[in-house]
């Protein structure tokens, strides 16, 4: 892609330097080469782009001093997720048409111009809707709807009643739809309690690789429009995850928790049975909130409390034992005195 | 299914109504509506379920002034277990048969009426017992042994020599029978101890989605009969595990780890390698035991110490700061004294 | 195999007793039986190796008054792991050839005497190193290059621009590839910062069952000769892992961590995104390193702390609610006195 090119597909923005020079390849500033386009997201990173050996630069004001070509833009974080979602688009191309090894039930309802890859299983009831992907050896279960343009990456598995909205995007070997763990204690021994519910998955949500979203007990599991959830992270039962909320890599919730719009669970944080995390709520990295956390706090630590008290807490136990040593001396101290 | 099906299902009770009333689905006492049925399990959900919108409620005592026809038994929770066994088993129409995709290399061993979907492999001299069901994509490793009425979810993979007993129920894309971990350093380069042991699985044990169980180095990694594990947990090799323990999801034990009988360990508790984890012991959620947990012991924290203790702590953790700020007021006042 | 055969493969040692004993099978000293064969890896085992009922004994020094047939050899460590690759190669025939429910597309390249299973994908573009083993059910994606002599488990997924050196052991169920976790806001949503690097594995790696890899963003996530990394790991977007590193199982690194050669992440330890742990530092079991660890420190606990340090305030905290009580005291023996 040249430089002019990069250019049209942002659609804005004003070239410095060769617009014909080409764009091998997209690096970060630290590892691009001559040949490989590169971007400058803010003022921190100019002396850092000054040095890159990038060819060409998206910057959001002109670079002095830089021998590459620029294309100067309003947003350059913007501009480069455009040229990103184009590169993406290519080296992702997806299985065309329906292999043959693909099994479709009879009364599986098919959308127009979908893929579905070899090995693939779609059951009874199911449905998927047009232009979705579905990659190889995937399960879609009995009566599981699948929205317009999702894209269901290899090995997912998606059980019975489950729906998902549109452009969903569900990372490889994920399992939606496993029974949540309920048993109970009758004559000694644990007897399941059937998991009969479903999961309703939102518009624009994505889910990383190998992560488990269960099944409600009754009722169903939620999980809000716009919500990204990472790899390996696990949503029980009956959960009622917002929109736009943030799940990073690792993290778990309980059976029956609430998580407000715009909340954010850091990297491995969980949250017990029956939580409630509220609205723009932060669960900081490991943080485990014991209690409900109210909309806009920041929490830290387990259990997790606010964030500055939770960091005095961590500060002071670096002198808990020099602290038990003056206890003692103060006590002998005194019962001498 | 009407009232009176349900009755007949359960057995036994009384109703108070209309039994032809029919139930079109289950929900919780908050959500259900006016075709659904609900049931009350305790005196502390009678509020709630005199506010119920559900058409019909099984119920242990007849509930003055509610409006929902009632089917009166000795134990609600027991009959609703028996209404959700019948539903569930409605919704999870199993493959029927075997699927012509389906690979059986010479000399598996297939009992009478089972089902196995679309793409599952069953290798040489596995076994498969009568009426058990294979789902699509799963793997059946040479000599392994799945017992009768089991149920492996799609993409399981069962590595070779690992055994499994009557009415075992593994959840999507779980993985039994991987290397356990363990290399030893021969001239500066880490060297791969060949894990030749096996794996032997009870009857009526569950085990949750992806979750990993390893096989032993030598000898035999044990899980034993109506123990429960959740999704995304972790049994590390020459792990022993009792009868009727819980094993709630994403927990993790180490290598040789022994628990006993009807222990729990909560949600993402713990054990490092090599501890016992004693008979009916409790290790909270998040808990990680560092050392051997003795019999009935309910254990909390990281460390693990016993609850009370632990509880104790963490409340005193809050006032540290104000604490070391006391100290050095203390310090400071005899200093000058 | 004879206790001579056992000598043969070892290529040294002296046998004492009957070089025509048969060994059926190898065992723990503990679980050994008449017919098995063990060995005793130092003099701390030697007590337990006189009272095992193994036949035959693999021994750095002849065991005196044992009844064993005995191999005496300069390492029996090393011995038996000859012994147990033996027969670990035995037990795992792999597929021979190539199954004819494998997709190969066109543009895909194939090595010499490879195994492909049942079901398994190979897309275009992809290449297949000699001799490779790829089980079933697997997914090989575009451009993604499989080593000499490796060894993919069943429904291990490999999305596209995966370079994979010889002899790597991926376990069954594992992702490399899945997109890094990047949303960035913009006007109110959530959009993806699409993840367009790859990743790079050096030879003689081992990755554990239901583990993930994440791809860079751009540029490339890195896994040097010789890791050895365990179940349930989660390796971020961008992390440069070095050489010779052991990551036990459950181990979570960060977007972007640096890891030096031969250092040791214990099983749960974590990295959050960024962090640097140095050449042949070790973070211990379940150690959440919140600032970069220099090379050879040993750390522990959460945050990460020196590991002398840590076991001095765990021990303390055991003591907190007693020393709150007796700065309480103090402080109205002060004011009154």
């Amino acid at each position: 892609m040249t430089l002019q090119a990069v250019h049209d597909l942002v659609g804005e923005g004003e070239i410095i330097g060769d617009g014909n020079f080409f764009c091998r390849a997209v690096a970060s500033l630290g590892k691009a080469q001559a040949e490989d386009l590169s971007f400058v997201s803010g003022h921190r990173h100019a002396a850092e782009a000054l040095q890159s050996g990038a060819g060409a630069l998206i910057v959001a004001q002109l670079l002095d001093g830089a021998a590459a070509n620029q294309l100067v833009v309003a947003d350059p974080f913007a501009a480069m997720i455009r040229v990103l979602e184009k590169i993406a688009s290519e080296k992702r191309t997806e299985p065309a048409g329906i292999h043959p090894s693909a099994v479709m039930e009879e009364g599986a309802v098919l959308g127009r111009d979908i893929s579905i890859g070899a090995g693939a299983v779609i059951r009874q009831g199911a449905s998927i809707g047009d232009r979705s992907v579905i990659h190889a050896n995937v399960y879609i279960g009995r009566r599981s709807t699948v929205g317009a343009d999702c894209l269901i990456e290899p090995n997912v598995v998606i059980m019975e009643d489950v729906s998902l909205g549109a452009r969903v995007h569900i990372h490889a070997g994920t399992v939606i739809g496993g029974d949540g763990y309920g048993f109970v204690q009758l004559e000694g021994r644990h007897v399941k309690i059937p998991q009969v519910g479903s999961i309703e998955i939102g518009d624009d949500v994505e889910i990383g690789a190998l992560s488990t979203v269960d099944r409600a007990a009754l009722d169903s599991t939620v999980i809000g429009r716009g919500t990204k959830i990472g790899d390996l992270c696990h949503v029980a039962h009956n959960c009622i995850i917002g929109e736009d909320v943030l799940i990073l890599p690792i993290s778990v919730m309980g059976g029956s928790c609430k998580i407000g719009n715009h909340a954010i669970m850091a990297a491995r944080s969980g949250l017990p049975d029956n939580i409630t995390l509220g609205e723009g709520a932060v669960l900081a990295g490991e943080a485990v909130a014991y209690k409900d956390v109210e909309a806009g706090a920041v929490m830290w630590g387990r259990p997790a409390r606010p964030k500055n008290q939770q960091m005095r807490i961590e500060v002071a136990l670096g002198s808990l034992p020099q602290m038990q040593r003056d206890l003692r001396a103060i006590k002998k101290k005194l019962a001498a005195g």
